[in-house]
């Protein structure tokens, strides 16, 4: 078992990655104060309940703790304002207090909707992430938690530390192919804005790391969560140096906005959007290898790196001008200056933009 | 102008009371930090809309703000998760970004709504409380912000504090007289709470209160905020003390739940609530004239002292083993132990309480 610690002072919290860590669930809570005087509340989703809810639940009222569970439909449609209120409709009626904790079992929308309840139930109660994806070891570091509006993703929400983060790999055999890529995109970034040898490293287990050999997976998302937690340790709030974890997300979320939220994954849009980054750091004079290099990668591992040719260029460019990171009209652009070093570049022109959406529509 | 500062270190922020204080609402605006590259949003209520809107408006793009307002129905039933919906699209096409700022201009209700909005769009961004009620110098002290939910009130929200609050008295002359009283009930919890001068005082000048003389207002408003202001600042997240704010209150949230929130002001329940803790001190040994003191100052407001007698005594006490203030089953009351003093007791008997509310419907 791995374990990493999250500092962020009176708010620091530990990550513990391995196989089968959730049989130690009862001990690891209690540990780390979640206490048995006041119900639990897990929130999971359909695919997960059916693997992971059964195992879970027996396991902590073996510990002594009262649970109830909540389930929602899987997709990112259970993150809005309506599937909240049910979910709190669920934690009232458990009789949850100002001393309860909402269980995050799933992966980022799980984790983002059951945060929110956490951060806002009561003014704030405590809260712990349980991922089951690979992406989730992105979102389940740095207490970004949020509810999506019909018009904007993400855009109702709070930072919320959870009090631990469990992260049993086993739960990671029941994902599909397309997924384990797709969450492998966020552990690519991860390398790409801090650690060239790290970046090396994915590159030489590509292999081992689809296939999901235990080892290779349990030392990327060990490091993954690393970087993530060395960046939000030093801006918990995303005054500055955070930006950076939007490496690829500016061009993803808009490419994810305009095909509406079904056809590419979180994973592969950001995959396509770290392509279009190295496009515009050749364009700003950075060495061409980044690109060469940012490319080659993510084709190892089979993620996407074109805009498939009948999204619109004109919605993307609108998509991308209701991003929130676009602060008092300027345009603001994770650039990579090299393999594992970023620069946050707030003078990039929406012209050059667009030309690198339309070349990415050519990209082979 | 009177200023006072709420002590809450690197969140600390400021409140000015004055009569006609928001013909300086840019200056004030400009001098803490509200900036003019990011539009505002106001949020306020149908009725404030009609007197005080267009004057704010007005005021502040004369001083070079981009403002877009947002008018909820006036009345409890704006608390809610879907209204909330509806600011955060009307912030969404005004453009509001990081650097925006929501501007509550109302009563308690816009407060704590349009502060829920300021506390998680975007995660959080800049609000300012322009209390237009005499019982929001109460809510708009302490950065309690949150909506209601169908099965409990104020339970899903947030810890957000204002930059700065406006308190202009000249708005308050738009108030309808039983508006006024209920107000003036929340001043009287902070004189019974925490200071027997002041609470000699709001006796005497009971009549001038209520007739809205500025000079006796602009003094209860500031000594009420600035108790308020000490015990805030001593308890941000309500983990201890902060509970003292709640004399008269576990009574009272049962009250006007169960009379559906439409009969009693929350005012004039806390108000009745307050005669029953006073009751409840009695029971527990404390001195009588604690009773005969409370009673006496509510009825010189005109403020009601008993329960409606059609309130079912059952459904009372059922509403209140629902109230959040209660943490892993213990029953928490806030009891006077002299006028100007209370204490956070533990052990009452729920069978007393029963005894109390029962009571309270003959109190004459």
């Amino acid at each position: 078992m791995k374990e990493l610690t999250v500092d962020l002072g009176e708010r620091s919290y530990p990550i513990y990655i391995g196989e089968g860590i959730l049989q130690q669930i009862g001990e690891l809570f209690a540990k780390h104060g979640i206490g048995k005087g006041s119900p639990l509340l897990i929130v999971t989703d359909s695919h997960v309940a059916e693997h992971h809810l059964g195992d879970v639940v027996s396991r902590l009222e073996e510990a002594g703790y009262t649970t109830t569970s909540y389930t929602v439909s899987a997709g990112e449609k259970s993150k809005s304002l309506s599937v909240l209120e049910d979910v709190v409709s669920a934690a009232l009626q458990a009789g949850l207090d100002r001393k309860s904790t909402v269980v995050a079992l799933g992966g980022g929308v799980v984790g983002d909707l059951a945060g929110f309840v956490a951060a806002s139930y009561m003014r704030g109660i405590r809260f712990v992430q349980i991922p089951t994806t690979i992406l989730a070891h992105d979102s389940s570091v740095g207490g970004k938690v949020a509810v999506n509006h019909p018009l904007a993703k993400n855009i109702i929400g709070a930072f919320h530390q959870p009090e631990l983060v469990l992260y049993d790999t086993a739960t990671l055999r029941t994902l599909p192919d397309r997924e384990v890529k797709a969450g492998l995109s966020e552990m690519i970034k991860h390398g790409l804005i801090w650690d060239a040898e790290f970046t090396a490293w994915l590159e030489e287990n590509a292999q081992k790391l689809v296939s999901l050999d235990q080892e290779a997976l349990q030392y990327g998302l060990y490091f993954g969560c690393k970087v993530k937690s060395i960046v939000v340790s030093q801006d918990e709030k995303e005054n500055g140096l955070r930006a950076i974890l939007n490496l690829g997300h500016t061009i993803g979320h808009a490419l994810e906005a305009v095909s509406g939220y079904n056809k590419l994954l979180h994973g592969e849009a950001i995959s396509i959007g770290m392509v279009g980054a190295a496009k515009l750091a050749i364009r700003l004079g950075h060495p061409e290898h980044i690109y060469t290099v940012t490319k080659r990668i993510l084709q190892a591992f089979g993620l996407p790196v074109s805009v498939p040719a009948d999204l619109d260029t004109d919605a993307i460019m609108n998509a991308m001008m209701h991003d929130k990171k676009f602060s008092e009209g300027n345009m603001i652009y994770i650039i990579p200056t090299e393999i594992g070093k970023v620069e946050i570049n707030k003078n990039v022109s929406a012209a050059w933009v667009r030309e690198v959406v339309e070349q990415l529509k050519q990209e082979v």
